[in-house]
């Protein structure tokens, strides 16, 4: 991946279990045009309240990140230690704090060991000569069991510019305008007009479409820096390589987002809920939500039981405009129901191969409209109930 | 229990597993004032239609419900059997079909076998001079590992009265406006205004403060008789005898809500979720069910793990008014969380003994005005996810 002006490092700073880096760094050799979003729950980690204030300047050059501790429920003492890391860095590396980004993840309520994180922080401004975004995709994990990235490339007036992106999911996803933790660099040279019209579309196709578990964390951030290094003739509003642009930007979130859903915690299958025919977009992204949060909707795509009777329940319950008689389902292209009843023949059988891939489509039409949704999700298996009975331990 | 005039039976009918009793009457020996609530969700059961049509006149003498089938998404051919089995009853019984309520509970999608059904009525019937109303509570048992009963007597101008009730639970529990399955008898002479205004406030203070999986069924339903055999005073509107009532109700309909709870899938938890000092009782039933809800927090709860944040998260995420600094927290009398921040000193230790307890208290206060509500809700334990993998085979 060659992406022009971007500089990497990861350490261990002892915020986690020993033996695994927990703090990195991204650092844009020029400030870059930036935009980000941030979880909408009301109880929002310090890092969030201070890269929210950030962002507003419409410039990032650096970001700094830490895994192991959320930062979220500490009150004015998790302010004060994420002021004074952006200070650090800032300081170090001859930069505006203002241009600083923070963010944080891991355990809700428990102060950041303030002085491990600090006295990390020299050796991390060093790392910047030897590190790659790969170090810091594998510092930012928490269940996660491996790391999420994606890059593509484009052109814009006969030049190169490349977008890729690193995320962190496992639990606590239900993103509501933003992720839990997702960084996209870009070196292309890019209007911010275009950056953020780009940025907050894909989000919502993205991000914004996946839940694993329902739960909408207090650390959510996705946060984009263009640094034009490329130097590719700046990409304009309305020209089609602000469609170009927008379009790569678009597949390189859905990829992480999708590589999310399938590390969700405890997840043995990745399936996308396509919901179409509804009254509006709104409607069909409800019923298609109510569907992938449904407890016993997932209990049963982890136990391959094709009890399409829960998916209808699901949708009857999401507060949507249904008409039960018009419902048909699908799973993958075997028909399972019509007309809200059960679809007889082999459909039974048919559809419980279906549900034995590791991955596949349910679709849902309401026979109303022409409204339509996609997200994905993940089962709900015993390793998921492991996993989060266990957390702190 | 000494109840006065009404009659019970519960036989096989071989709808479920053999061995089972499946198909129960409780039937009223003088018509009886009765009312009902009936799931929200859009996709009702063919029972749920036909119940909620009938109920419209204010007065049922007999109920048939059977378990091991909802008789849900089976369109026209599942309300036929519907009505072909109220149809039967009624004409045994020598009553009008109008006043016969239906009730199913089971799996969603399967067509009723009606001939089996039809033809277990005439021994239905007979089964009237010697049955109980436990018989009745055991038939339609599903996932339930008990049956859920609960009486309690009163007084009207000297004459006792007595209000007793069963329901069945298990899974697919958030009711909205009903419960899964639950019918209430009285033989108290009441008058209607005075029954309806008591049973929906009992309704709601108890079943519509449950969830166990956040699933709303299609076949939630809750219907109370008056038969006014017990021969008091009749209970007129404003006097302290509606009073009583009221409060009799109420104990009846919580005593079954949480035996719901208690026996819900795979629960090995009892949790009460108390939110108090939001800005209104409807942002406090919100957030309330948010953390009962929420598949983090219940997981928490099965691992014993005093893990608060988690309950702050989805507080945040509840969609209400909330200032995080002003949050506080406690698992029984132990604050684990003041001001938004961990409470110190040995909260953690006392909380995880709490959390080791099979029933505790979560209190949220907010410390925004008055609002307050109290849901009841279970833990999400390796067992409900294997009772769902599982569910139909």
């Amino acid at each position: 991946m060659d992406i022009k002006g971007f500089q990497f490092s990861a350490v261990e700073a002892a915020i986690k279990k020993p033996g695994r880096k927990d703090l990195a760094l991204i650092f844009s050799e020029v400030p870059a045009a930036a935009c980000a979003v941030f979880t909408t729950n009301a109880v929002k980690a310090a890092p969030v309240l201070l890269s929210a204030e950030h962002i507003t300047s419409g410039t990032a050059q650096a970001l700094v990140v830490n895994s192991g501790n959320a930062n979220a429920c500490t009150g004015e003492q998790g302010m004060v230690v994420a002021r004074d890391t952006v200070r650090l860095v800032a300081e170090k590396l001859g930069i505006s704090d203002k241009t600083v980004q923070v963010s944080s993840t891991g355990v809700i309520g428990v102060q950041m060991p303030t002085e491990r994180l600090l006295d990390a922080i020299p050796g991390l401004i060093e790392g910047l000569s030897s590190g790659t975004l790969d170090d810091v995709a594998e510092a930012i994990m928490t269940t996660d069991t491996f790391p999420k990235m994606e890059a593509r490339s484009g052109q814009a007036g006969g030049i190169s510019y490349t977008v890729a992106g690193i995320a962190k999911g496992a639990g606590m996803i239900m993103p509501n305008m933003a992720t839990m933790l997702s960084f996209i660099i870009t070196d292309a040279s890019v209007e911010p007009a275009v950056l953020e019209k780009a940025f907050r579309r894909a989000v919502d196709t993205s991000f914004n479409a996946i839940t694993v578990d329902g739960d909408t964390s207090t650390n959510d951030t996705c946060l984009i820096m263009a640094n034009g290094m490329a130097e590719n003739p700046v990409i304009s509003n309305g020209s089609p390589e602000a469609h170009d642009f927008e379009q790569l930007l678009n597949n390189v979130l859905l990829s992480l987002a999708k590589q999310i859903v399938k590390d969700g915690e405890g997840a043995t299958k990745f399936v996308e809920v396509r919901l179409t025919g509804a009254a509006s977009d709104a409607d069909a992204k409800r019923a298609a939500m109510a569907i992938a949060n449904s407890s016993l909707v997932k209990t049963a795509f982890f136990g391959q039981d094709a009890n399409w009777g829960r998916i209808f329940a699901a949708v009857g319950y999401s507060g949507i405009e249904v008409d039960q008689s018009r419902l048909s389902l699908q799973f993958d292209d075997v028909c399972m129901a019509r007309n809200g009843v059960f679809a007889g023949g082999d459909a039974e059988a048919r559809g419980t191969e279906v549900l034995r891939k590791k991955e596949f489509t349910v679709t849902v039409d309401l026979g109303l409209g022409s409204g339509r949704a996609t997200v994905y999700t993940s089962d709900l298996s015993h390793e998921y109930v492991s996993i989060n009975a266990d957390y702190r331990t």
